[in-house]
């Protein structure tokens, strides 16, 4: 069964990665840009272009029902489950070439390599192009991994785009079947997901290191404040007869602030602020803000926002301000598995290299996946973020990500 | 001269006074709301009916080259200069009935008492109904009382709406004389201007007083404040390595509300808050704010604007944030004469009235005046603020209000 690829460079080759992850940056619904939004005509032209390198590198592929890519490079060992590697291929709008991509193309490296050496696992690997990460374009996200661990909420096909496109009409468009979405649950018939994907933070660049080991997809409560006090003139109010409701959400925000920072993990963030009818010369009288608490521990994040809920309380009494407090999105964590995390960082350090772990505080496929089989992440050092143009991850690390996770393929104990 | 009207209530009378700001308030652009934008044809119609009112009252009336209503009750004495009273009857979109027009009305009862009492001061009075107070229209307001101080700047008769129209082409339909502005000028050749207008605060109704006697025109320093630190994302950028721009802008607010606390008459407001690209799962790199510093003191206001823009500096250098002040408006305070107040306040408690002094935090037409001329305000107690609907004074303090300026006009000594 093998093939010998003699001049071809090493599938796991940094390089090749990177300009592979430029290739597949063709297929954008924005020229000029990297727009290839959930199952539409640039994700679909992407999605057959994926297709066609799995097969290449010796998988049986199709299109499952949710619209992701799946590739299988059989087993040795006959009814045997398997081992699930890959990302996503969605992106957000005018967004960089590595959030998603990178795994996939990752994953379907460490195969090729396997397909070029000729070897065979005793178990079947999967990799899948997922086809709903970002949740840019429908209200809900994550229905291809929710679909592979057997949550898929039939409810979200009637969920429209902007356009007023049914999820399940741009299924349909996109060449999958809506109706067999229930089939596509691997929950308990695999043995694990293992996903590569760039950091988005700057922890591994400040640490000098070029990969970490995820221990936990951090869990999230959003909510929306609403702080009431008496609009006023700035002229002829008086400050001690003021209900100000900026002052009052100041002193929320830097409450919000303080409570997050010294604990290891958590993270809390005030990312917008609206003040109606805001004008120079008016007090403002009503402010509303989002607040986002994320740890990946729940209990710690439970616990963080449930004081800065009362502090908010609080600083509301003593300013004679009306605070309400909205929860409107609550994720628990997802804790990755801890002897897949072992594996990895043998992987790690059998090639010389520092096994750091840290948790990911944005959302992952893996979330939806966690609890339905073991997951763990390996995230890949990059720099200025993520969903932008500027992200960036450099070709030695994509190729060091792509040698451990062969090194976890090749390594891996079925029996744990 | 005289002529006697004796079935005709007290022209003083505040439930006569009030009725007649209801019956003003029939002149409106917009049915069933108060608005009578600067120049309008509601304007005009108001003016032609104050016009008759005035004339009504044995002045002589003309329309000024600025559409003021200008209404002259000889003095006694020839060639002395007038003391001016009024106010002005321009409104905001959505207005009250009360600001502005309660001067007019009340000063024009003045001179009625004095024409039904058949009294003749020595000095003329002017009641002027100004034009331009409320800033709405056209980019630059308070051009009136400006024309009057000998201040109009003629570039502002370029200044276009939102319509495009300009001041100039304004003031041709309206029926004034563009070309005449410069003859306005009353600037070293008036005894004074004296108006009375509601609080538009909360003070007075706080202490329970009908009238207060304005000590001041607070000046007033605004600027724009920028901080610029690092965007990221909410979950993947540990709080200890972040630049917020909006944590780092909420502790300059609180500073600025700290800084104004407990000084009498100073005032610090941020009114705008904007986050450029915000979204609840974004650190927000940039911050832009108002910053209004008002105060009856000039040097009061220096200081404090001084103090502030040196802690927004010393936030943003301990957060590692770029800060940048710009300052758009600033204006000296107009302080009000103090023989002019003393007279006020001798007016109010002949009538058994106590005289409280407070500044006035918003601007007026006396703003202008100020330097030209001697000035002092009325504040007649007001509750629900002002530039709304809700804007309410009682007749009983419309009326009191009326009685102190009768006072004051009838005991005015022109030699001081």
């Amino acid at each position: 069964m093998s093939t010998v690829q003699a001049p071809a460079p090493d599938p796991l080759d940094g390089g090749r990665l990177l300009a592979r992850l430029k290739d597949l940056a063709r297929f954008t619904d924005v020229p000029g840009e990297m727009t290839r939004l959930s199952l539409s005509p640039a994700h679909k032209a992407a999605a057959g272009e994926v297709a066609r390198w799995f097969a290449g590198a010796g998988m049986a592929v199709h299109l499952d029902a949710t619209g992701a890519v799946v590739g299988r490079y059989e087993g040795g060992t006959p009814g045997m489950p398997p081992l699930i590697l890959g990302s996503h291929i969605d992106t957000v709008r005018n967004a960089g070439i590595f959030d998603g991509n990178l795994g996939v193309v990752v994953a379907l490296a460490v195969v090729e390599r396997l397909h070029a050496d000729g070897t065979r696992l005793p178990f079947p690997i999967e990799v899948v192009a997922f086809a709903d990460e970002e949740g840019v374009r429908f209200p809900s996200t994550l229905t291809s991994s929710r679909a592979l661990a057997g949550r898929f909420d039939p409810a979200t096909l009637d969920d429209r785009d902007a356009d007023g496109i049914s999820r399940r009409a741009a299924l349909e468009a996109f060449g999958a079947d809506p109706a067999a979405i229930a089939a596509c649950s691997r929950a308990g018939r695999a043995l694990g997901y293992v996903e590569a994907h760039i950091e988005q933070g700057p922890v591994l660049e400040a640490l000098g290191l070029p990969l970490g080991i995820v221990t936990a997809i951090a869990g999230a409560t959003r909510a929306v404040v609403d702080v009431r006090g008496q609009a006023g003139h700035s002229g002829t109010l008086p400050m001690e007869m003021r209900q100000d409701a900026l002052t009052g959400a100041a002193e929320m925000i830097l409450a919000a602030e303080a409570r997050a920072k010294g604990e290891t993990g958590l993270v809390a963030t005030v990312g917008t602020l609206a003040i109606p009818g805001a004008a120079v010369n008016v007090v403002p009288g009503t402010v509303r803000f989002s607040l986002d608490v994320r740890a990946p521990d729940d209990g710690q994040r439970l616990r963080a926002f449930a004081d800065i809920t009362a502090r908010i309380r609080d600083i509301a009494a003593a300013r004679g301000l009306q605070a309400r407090l909205d929860v409107t999105y609550e994720a628990a964590a997802a804790p990755c598995d801890p002897h897949f995390q072992a594996a990895l960082s043998h992987a790690a350090e059998r090639l010389g290299l520092p096994a750091h772990r840290l948790p990911s505080g944005a959302g992952h496929d893996g979330l939806s996946l966690s609890g339905a089989m073991p997951i763990v992440m390996l995230f890949v050092r990059s720099t200025n973020g993520s969903h932008n143009p500027r992200e960036h991850a450099e070709a030695a690390d994509i190729g060091l990500a792509a040698q451990v996770l062969h090194g976890f393929v090749t390594a891996f104990d079925p029996a744990g």
